[in-house]
This record gives structure tokens, sequence and C-alpha cells, in this order.
């Protein structure tokens, strides 16, 4: 199936920095940590980052019950995984530019009211944020899944832009030799794990955290 | 002058995560490298990564006058910019969590009409993204400011939120030792400058990048 199946998803400038295989899809959205959310409230936009996670073609999203933007049961979002890579260096100022990987998904979110895929759903989220965390914890008891909402989107439309490489500068420009040119590298990295402050000493950090951190970090 | 003089941008949940000084957010617009900008189209919500910059309570927006977004002489947004921290590992699958920092600019950007204050916002932008790179690469002539837009965002209208620190468990899964609990930090960190395929074998890291790398990195 490709992307970008209506207009508002299909890209109307550098469409040579869209990539059209679902699969380059799945990468970016399995590859961040939160998302961004947005919608529209009276009128106007907001946008909030949250946790998310992905099972398929469906992306589930969760909060409180408390929260406004969650309390309906049908919500129209635009959900946005950025990952920096690159601070691009060109000799010109207007050629300055990052490196990245964004997604872009357009729809209309549903609540979750199987009780079923709600589990499924907040065990989706979980193991996104940190694979291996759903076994070691307690699973949610009744009080705490009734303060929770979850929301269900289909990645149906959606895009997926990058840019990679060096700076595109002019030809005129790097004939003058006019300044340094590159890129710096950007990474998000994660440190090594820190034991909450009532962590009894017998515990030692669990093998699905020190292999990600060593694989990622 | 406090944040969130409006009730969309008071706190409705967890208002003892907001930060309500106007230097946390500077701060936390200051340390990000791309934001995400929110506005609707069509009635719905779009989110799109994109860099920016600030210059006192003035946040800058730019981009190509080819994209539809920027298109009007106002436009209604919202621009979001987070910090993840940290991976929260709680006991219990519903005390996961994220430290993060965030600040969220609700308003009516304006698009910069004046010459001046065009360049300004551009060279703030540049500056944000890598400070000290405006005055060794070459300005913008006339074609490619043409082909330019820029908006303007009071910062009037803003909250900021965050979460810092170990797990908030619950005592009765804290006293029965359920699991590892404990942040694993995430960091945002750049790497060594990567010269251009075509960059003269003379050229050596200008000062104001090795500075950086070796601050933020």
């Amino acid at each position: 199936m490709t992307l970008s199946p209506t207009t508002r998803s299909t890209l109307g400038r550098k469409s040579d920095r869209a990539a059209t295989d679902r699969a380059d899809l799945h990468a970016v959205l399995d590859a961040g940590l939160a998302c961004h959310v947005g919608f529209v409230r009276d009128g106007a936009p907001v946008v909030l980052p949250t946790a998310y996670g992905r099972d398929g073609e469906q992306l589930y999203l969760h909060g409180s019950t408390g929260a406004r933007w969650l309390a309906g049961a049908e919500l129209p979002v635009c959900v946005t995984v950025t990952h920096l890579d690159g601070i691009v260096h060109a000799r010109s100022v207007m050629h300055f530019s990052m490196n990245y990987r964004s997604a872009v998904v357009h729809g209309t979110a549903r609540r979750v009211t199987d009780a079923g895929e709600r589990l499924h759903a907040l065990r989706t989220i979980v193991e996104h944020l940190t694979p291996g965390a759903w076994d070691h914890a307690r699973r949610p008891d009744r009080r705490e899944l009734a303060a929770t909402a979850v929301l269900a989107l289909d990645l149906t439309e959606a895009s997926v832009k990058s840019r990679s490489g060096p700076p595109s500068d002019d030809d005129a420009d790097v004939a003058a030799d006019l300044a340094w040119a590159g890129v710096v590298p950007v990474a998000t990295v994660l440190g090594e794990p820190e034991p909450g402050p009532d962590l009894p000493e017998h515990h030692t950090v669990p093998d699905h955290l020190v292999s990600r951190v060593h694989r990622e970090g």
C-alpha cells in the first residue's frame, strides 16, 4: 500500500524528500520516543507532546480521562514524529538546514472502549517506550483503567519526509570557498540507568534495559 | 509578566508540572533545535517540524513562499518545543512516564513584511540553529529573500510543563518490591562535525562549532 492517498498528505514541496514506502513510515514511527499530537480546540490548533505505540497499521495514544483533549469519542488529529539527525552548515545562510526524518499521520482518532483492545493498546504504548518492560511491572488495576483514555488512529493517511547528507550549496558559493561547510550530527542517546532512591540494593539493571542502552546509547 | 493569561494556556491537569516564570519559557525555547508548529487547514489539524528562533518575546519561523501553510498574512498557530530527558521506569505499568520539558505557545502568527525585520528574523533563526554561523556565511540575496516567507509569533500566551526525578509509584508497589525502578536518561547530543565532500582541505572546524560540540555533545 502506498502512502499519501489524499491531497493533504501529498507533499506539495520538496517531494524528492518524500518516502512512499509503508516500511519507511513504520521505521520512523518505531524509532521515536514521543510524538506531537495536534488537534483543534475552539477553532484553534493545539500541539502536545505525548507517548504512543504502533501495532501494525494502528497508532495508539493514551492519557488521563481528565485531560480535556481526550474527552470525546472521536478526535480529528495530526500525529507527527520527528528525528533530528544533523545540523547542516552551508556556505550561505539560506542553505542552512537540518537533516531529519519525520512522519506525519492525519486522521480521526477513535476512543477505544473494548477492554481487551484497551489493555493491548496500553501494552503497545509501554512496550514502545521501553521494550520488555510490560512483563516486569504490575498490570493496571480496575481503578487505573477507569482513569485512562485510549485513542486509536489508523495509519491510512500519512507522509514521510527526510533530508540527509551534506549541504546543497550554490556552485558559485562552493567555488568562492566562503566558509566551512558540512554537517554536525545530532543524536538522541540513552544514558546509564539511574536506580530510584527507594530501590532495594539487591536489584541489578534488567537485561532488556542493559541491551537497549548499549545498542541505542 | 506571568505566563498563561488565558484559559487555553492554563494547564488543566498536573498543574504542579507547570512553570509560571517567563525565564523558564525562554530556557525551554532556547535549548531546542526544532519546534512543532500546528495550524488548521480545511478544518483539520496539521503538525509540522520546523526551525525557529527567539528574540525577546518574539518567536520567528520561516519557510519557502511555496509552502502552503505560509501563504497567508496571519495564521493561528500552536508552537511546541519538547525536550525528552528520561524514560521513567516504575513498578507498575501505569506509572511509566517520561521526564521532559515542554513549552506550548498559542497565538496568531503574522507575516513579516518589513525588510529589516525579515533579515533580523532570518539571522535569529540561523543563529538559533547554530550560534556564530551567520557571520561566516553569505547573506541572502534579493532572489533568496523573495522566495522566503517569515512569520512572527508573540510569546504572550504560553505554558511550560516538565517532569523530572524518579518514578512516582504507589506505596504498596514499592513495598512489594515488584521490579527495577528508576530513570534511563535521554539526551540530544551533537557529534563531531563532518566536513562536506567538496570542502577544500585547508579548512578547519570553526571555533563556534568546536566549542558548541564540546559543550553540548
